[in-house]
């Protein structure tokens, strides 16, 4: 298929279980995958198989014992599953989280560098600043720090990572047997950077790796998350519960991005999909009701309490939600926190329907119907300029990630609308972005 | 074969080229492999079939534009390319690098159980406080801390980690679909730790691993690296010399050891041992000249300058080596100072001699002769308690590791010294160490 329109791009957001809080009891689930690799590689390979453009994981750097004993917490770290799956699949993307509040810039541009050398060019860097007290508790701190503090360190420390990816220039490496030189000394370069929280010499010690760069990819839908995505994010992905709010979003960063002296076409935004497929539309409904069926609330206030900075376990179920601090005063997470507000003012749910609503995808939008009414949706949205592709977030990984590549993704590529094959073999060939220029060698250029 | 006497314990060193600095510049070193994931495949899958014990990666923080001039560094970050090995190989040991200096013990925890779930429990630590200024001027320092302040540090980190690798009992999984269970609480630890470099609350993030933690390594030889290793390491890589100084440093650590109320059998001691293999003695040295020809003084001066953290760069090559500060005073590198300066007054070594015989291993024991001629050396130094096995430290890795594979371990097996199948099969199997106890789950005993 020669392509000649505007494509959707498809990630898949794995997940240990699936994305659905109580996946982990679905008859349907194998636990002993949680911990065992075999289990990520077959879905890996099945989303491959299916030409999707990336795998990504989330991160979070906490658990607690009350928080382990209903739900399936924990798991493998992120770029750790993602090296290893880099050399047993051959196409797809791999897209790990790594915050920059408890990391230092040199390590995290040593990992990926490896990593993109590893896949040959298929790495992904989530940028995140993490969010809760509980994290900051496991790396010497009482609390998290304010949130516009999290995004200044976080610029500067992909600043600082971005150095060192040009640190070496495309043709540093000479390797000449003969005369003994191994690298050009004049095209590796030291940053000397000093800044409010780094100050790092360089120049890395891995070469620049084949997309000269991981792609940078952000998920904080806040003022200064958007602000950050517009200066660094190639993708983004965002919790969007309508078609209205998504296009908005949508409009409002392209436009921030072009403030940056960015091209639009080069930030694609990747809302979060939870699809539940049935063969009618009943049948959709009845899985989810089967889902939710397995929920506890106990855990699902606990996680909701964590997830917004505050504890509703004082509050009636059956009540609604208490007022709660304005969302641009919290440290926390402000935009998730911010969109469940809203969800629940325009649905006017209590806490236990807002419970199961957020169970499915913890904020995300959840479709529930048959192949062709999601592909529906999904076109609506990619149209409509809500999306230029999406993050999908199975309710059950066995299972509910088949449903998706096998009756959604071909009704989608029926449609024009999805590759057949992959056209390229970086992870920026899938997404259709530019390798970065070399600072440096730019720099050159009008000395 | 049963096993009834001790046996040798063999660690591959892993190199990109060879651990001769010129080994890039050798004819049958494939440049391409330095960045390219199947060629470290290879030379695993080599030792594997050999029935090594282990893999190793050794790790610095750091490079600079002079140094990569004329030396082969930099390359891929150790613990991205064994996660990666990992899932490719099935019973051989992978020990990663990494810094205490530079790290958080909540990130390590996490990455090494993650290892070693994927690898099955095969993962190994090595612990090193690195020693120069230039690395700790990546992470927002002038200069490394004190010798003895690393170390302290260092102490407080593996304290961390091992209590975050005991924070979930190793049966506090509980899975339990039915009643909605998945883990049981009361086997899952905050550790609440505050001491000075760190404050850790916990649990860990990643379920009790199949090894409960990754074999702990270390490298260090001075006072307090010996302190630090009989208090923590269950495998110590060091360099000796001489079958003498190897046989007083293996006494000594053991009995370090046994002060710390630890059975010395569970501390491996593995010199580094550089092999080159001729069919006679005389094949064996040509071979070693071949190398030698292809080093550039200017590039081993500036190595060596930095490793002992003294500017030899203005002294005359075919002079000895000045007088340096005792090592104990310096804040880098102390056991390889002490231990070059003792090769170099031992032999009456010039500056350009000392070159040569460091340009081999950087002060690992040589040993040039037939596969007959090395494994009587290796012997000696096992029968003599000067060594529990070897970190074999290939000059090349094409060629030189098939050499010592296909030629000295056959002999080595041939003696009843070393497996010819693997036994168990983790990492702590092969090095015949033990799983250590919970510490959680063994206080509540005493409670």
């Amino acid at each position: 298929m020669k392509k000649n329109t505007r494509q959707i791009h498809l990630n898949l957001f794995l997940a240990s279980m699936g994305h659905h809080e109580a996946a982990w009891r679905h008859p349907d689930s194998n636990l002993n995958g949680v911990y065992d690799f075999a289990h990520y590689l077959e879905h890996a390979r099945k989303a491959e198989a299916a030409k999707l453009d990336s795998l990504f994981l989330a991160d979070r750097y906490a658990t607690s014992p009350t928080a382990v004993q209903y739900g399936a917490l924990g798991g493998l770290e992120p770029h750790t599953l993602l090296s290893a799956l880099a050399v047993v699949t051959k196409q797809i993307g791999l897209i790990a989280t790594v915050s920059t509040s408890f990391n230092e810039p040199y390590n995290v541009a040593r990992r990926f560098a490896s990593l993109d050398h590893l896949s040959k060019g298929r790495a992904g860097w989530n940028i995140i600043t993490s969010g809760t007290d509980s994290e900051a508790q496991n790396f010497n701190r009482d609390r998290i720090a304010q949130h516009q503090e999290r995004y200044e360190r976080a610029k500067e420390f992909v600043e600082v990572t971005t150095k060192l990816w040009d640190s070496w220039e495309d043709d540093a490496l000479i390797q000449d047997q003969k005369t003994g030189i191994y690298a050009d000394k004049d095209k590796v370069h030291e940053l000397n950077h000093k800044g409010k929280y780094f100050s790092v010499r360089g120049p890395l010690n891995t070469a620049r790796s084949p997309q000269g760069r991981p792609i940078l990819v952000q998920a904080g839908s806040s003022e200064d998350g958007r602000d950050f995505a517009a200066e660094w994010a190639e993708a983004i992905f965002t919790a969007q519960q309508t078609l209205e709010d998504a296009q908005a979003f949508y409009s409002d960063v392209k436009k921030r991005v072009l403030l940056y002296g960015r091209d639009p076409a080069y930030v694609k935004i990747l809302p979060g999909i939870c699809p539940i497929i049935g063969k009618t539309e009943s049948e959709a409904k009845e899985k989810e009701a089967e889902l939710h069926e397995l929920t506890n609330p106990t855990y699902s206030l606990l996680q909701l309490s964590n997830r917004i900075g505050f504890d509703l376990t004082a509050y009636p179920l059956d009540g609604p939600l208490p007022d709660l601090p304005d969302s641009s005063e919290i440290a926390g997470h402000q935009s998730r926190t911010h969109l469940i507000k809203e969800l629940a003012d325009r649905e006017k749910l209590t806490i236990r329907q807002l419970l199961l609503r957020l169970a499915g995808g913890r904020g995300h939008k959840k479709i529930a119907g048959t192949p062709m009414q999601i592909a529906d949706e999904l076109e609506a949205w990619f149209v409509g300029h809500a999306a230029d592709g999406f993050n999908i977030m199975p309710q059950l990984m066995n299972g509910g990630l088949d449903d998706f590549l096998e009756q959604v993704v071909p009704e989608l590529q029926r449609r024009g609308l999805f590759r057949t094959a992959y056209t390229g073999t970086t992870l920026r060939d899938h997404y259709d972005l530019p390798v970065p220029v070399n600072s440096f060698a730019k720099a050159k250029l009008y000395q």
